[in-house]
């Protein structure tokens, strides 16, 4: 029986569509004003040629070449390991920057959100204090400091504050000097200087390898911004730590309170932070592009959105190298990818560089098309800048940010370079939420959309089923986003998600 | 003016003394019924020969040798680097094993304590009900339940139950297979079937790597102990978690509290955890060497009581091997220390294995010295057996684990492996406190311990002023660690603390 909605085209360009359903043999399909008739059994989530493609031809899937066709292919074959091949995963050039051509959407109708201007030019889209650990031994006093001024109802009289915020972790000593300690301090300054926060308190224990002194030394403060510094053993011990951090929180409020004025501001003030977990084979097909192109929308208008998650990009460098803006841009992000393959093989450890049997049973055919599923996030956008972990996002445009791909750590990463937004993908479901930046979590298939209802913010299954086309949901994943930057909670935010999601990522040894 | 109290003797076997405050040189002093006359300027902490000691004989210090006599000493000579030497760190053999004899104090007036017996043998001190997480993904949800059920008061109408803890930490997913894993399961595992955990809740996501199912097959249960396992993506999202949670909770409490009966119960059930951190100049002159008196009428009733932080005990191998009750232990010990070695090599670092500037300063004179320090926590006990991180303490006696040096992840591995009290020292200050295990804390130096009322159980200070002797001190430790374990509250378990300082120790990439 013939069905328009049998396939899913995911970009105009390609040669490939993917099954809605599971086609028998024979079964004959629409695609547009064509009507083709199936070759092969094909799985729910597995390729069909839409059009012919002769032996050694590339193969287009989201307007990427995912390998090349290695018998004569007719529209309607089943396309997998049988008939599509990826011979070579040679390493691209830094020279291949710029090679390849993209196309941005036009401007949407919303092209503002309503955000708080801060004096350095950063927006923010909440407003927080924030009280930062220098070292795992005083993270208790930490989140004391937030409980009991939670208890105390201190907020009470100030409606533009969103919270007081530990931000702890188990690291800040027996560490050896070098690039974890680096990353750590880099990390809590970027949070401590977020444009979400505008108000600082600094906890130390006092004879940490990680300083209070040293640390602050990191922060780039915005003028004016109101900090207090104290350490547990020479403050009294914990309790009195806490009351004088208390004490030092009411002094803070009114001011806090009253810079913080939302005004309509433009999406290109947004910063966004790209990130997936819990992937599944539909991840690529319909949240991952959907979100690609709220992010191209977002670039568009001269916002910022960054990729992260290095080792889930591996095998398909090319993709990101031949849209980078510069040689820098791409040269510094195969640095990345080569610093990994070091770093895992030290670690007794491989990146791997080919899909798994349950990649394969999801209809995933080489290494290039797991990677895109993941690249997707991105859209189509030029590559305009590549970040150290946790390093300022300081560039206009898409960027890449250098990141594990264990969520909670990535998102940090993120944050901290100023993301003042975050939308994660997830197809197995997540409990992510993030401070004090926000998380959108977009679930890629409707069973997991039912099935979390208190956690998924929006369902991009229908791309899938047919219900909306990537463009639509892509719009609905924009307008969302910016409603979360406006102040509008995420699920995980009024779930109070967001202290044990504050994860710094660890590189080296515990002495 | 002469004075009984100039100088502190740390062993009766010693022919060193320490200044109890600065000594000018010609000052007389007393040292039992010797009268000594002060040659040279001696500062506080330092040392002075109580005998002469010839070119090349051993100088003793709380009973170890620290260095030989590089000139030809006369009792009433100040000795530092100018006159003591060590001069070569050669690594003991295993076969040095059982070469040094020892005495353990006569058994004190108290033998008992008021524990729990369970019906695995072991005897709790505490009784949690403990809610675990596979990942960092549940870490929210788990602390969501711990707070929930404080706010709904569930334990209210059961007075034996100690508390719902989270048991949270951010790993458990994108780890390589290796010792990492090993080790994050095994101290999940520990915790979990820790004696003072009567119920269990174990919490997943339920796509991580570290599967609820896997987990499980690694915690020892006692028989009959209530368990409940649930992955939130299949329990309905983070709040239907919760609730279910909750109602698990509710069921397990009846049986929790019923099956908690403290008993007279003999000293040979305690399982002690020996730390320090943050140490100064007095550490090894106070707190630690009394700890060590305690240490040995605990493992003299058949008690067991494990050291830790293998860095901090380098250099100082030969003191633990000769102590080692078999070749086997001994050899374990330095397959630890080398592969300590070459763990901080890869790592791009090294081991210390000479005193820094300000050790000397302090009056620290070779590497043995430095290490004594910290090894006299363990008192004069045999060494018995050695632990892998996190693995159960079985031996009756005195054990060592491989841990790192780093507070709350050596804290960590020493409860996973079962311990049912710990004791830590400290001369800067510490903010540490544990569950389900209780943690007494020592200050070295009465300063501290008036600077951090809430903090500090016990004063050490006196020892060195001459308040106290080391036995005198180390009996009050003995019966304080007597009264924790019979339920009297520690001052960190007051302020509430335990959920922060549960550290796994983390080996490996974060992919
Ligand atoms: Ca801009
Ligand atoms: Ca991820
Ligand atoms: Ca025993
Ligand atoms: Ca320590
Ligand atoms: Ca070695």
């Amino acid at each position: 029986m013939p069905s328009a909605d049998s396939l899913l085209v995911l970009k105009e360009t390609d040669n490939v569509a993917v099954a809605r359903a599971p086609l028998a043999d024979g079964t004959i399909v629409t695609v547009g004003d064509r009507r083709l008739t199936i070759h092969g059994d094909v799985p729910a989530g597995h390729k069909v040629a839409i059009s012919d493609i002769e032996t050694q031809a590339p193969v287009f899937k989201y307007g990427y070449q995912i390998g090349v066709a290695s018998e004569q292919i007719k529209a309607g074959d089943y396309l997998h390991t049988h008939n599509v091949q990826f011979s070579s995963h040679t390493k691209p050039s830094p020279d291949d920057f710029g090679t390849r051509s993209h196309e941005l959407p036009g401007l949407p109708a919303r092209t503002t959100f309503l955000g708080a201007r801060r004096s350095d030019g950063r927006t923010a889209t909440r407003n927080y204090i924030a009280v930062v650990s220098t070292v795992n031994c005083s993270a208790t006093v930490c989140r004391m400091i937030e409980d009991e001024a939670r208890r105390r109802d201190l907020l009470r009289d100030y409606p533009n504050v969103d919270g007081v915020m530990a931000v702890t972790h188990t690291l800040g000593c027996a560490m050896p000097v070098g690039r974890g300690t680096d990353i750590l301090r880099r990390t809590l300054a970027g949070y401590a200087a977020h444009p979400n926060v505008a108000g600082l308190l600094v906890i130390g224990l006092g004879c940490e390898g990680n300083q209070i002194d040293q640390m602050v030394k990191h922060i780039v403060l915005r003028p004016g911004t109101p900090i207090a510094r104290m350490n547990i053993q020479f403050s009294g011990g914990s309790r009195a730590t806490v009351d004088s951090a208390l004490a030092a929180i009411a002094e803070m409020l009114p001011e806090v309170n009253a810079s913080f004025v939302r005004e309509e501001r433009p999406v290109s003030e947004l910063v966004l932070g790209l990130n997936c977990g819990g992937s599944d084979a539909f991840s690529g097909l319909t949240a991952n592009p959907a979100l690609g192109y709220a992010s191209d929308l977002i670039v568009a208008q001269g916002g910022r959105s960054v990729l992260a998650e290095t080792p889930e990009i591996y095998g398909a460098e090319s993709m990101l190298v031949r849209r980078a803006t510069s040689r820098s841009v791409a040269s510094g992000l195969l640095d990345m990818i080569d610093w990994w393959e070091d770093y895992t093989a030290s670690s007794g450890t491989t990146m791997d560089a080919n899909p798994s049997p349950g990649n394969k049973a999801g209809g995933i055919t080489t290494i290039l098309e797991k990677s895109l599923g993941a690249v997707a996030k991105a859209g189509q956008a030029p590559l305009s800048a590549v970040y150290d972990y946790a390093k300022p996002i300081d560039t206009d445009g898409l960027g890449f940010m250098d990141t594990p791909g264990y969520d909670p750590v990535s998102v940090t990463g993120l944050i901290a370079g100023g993301a003042n937004l975050v939308c994660f993908t997830t197809g197995r479901g997540s409990a992510l939420g993030t401070r004090p930046a926000p998380t959108l979590k977009l679930a890629t298939n409707t069973d997991l959309y039912q099935r979390m209802p208190d956690d998924m913010d929006v369902d991009c299954g229908p791309v899938f089923t047919g219900g909306a086309s990537l463009e639509e949901k892509g719009t609905e994943i924009y307008n969302a986003l910016l409603d979360l930057a406006s102040g509008k909670p995420s699920n995980s935010e009024a779930l109070g998600y967001g202290s044990n999601e504050f994860v710094p990522w660890h590189i080296g040894a515990v002495m």
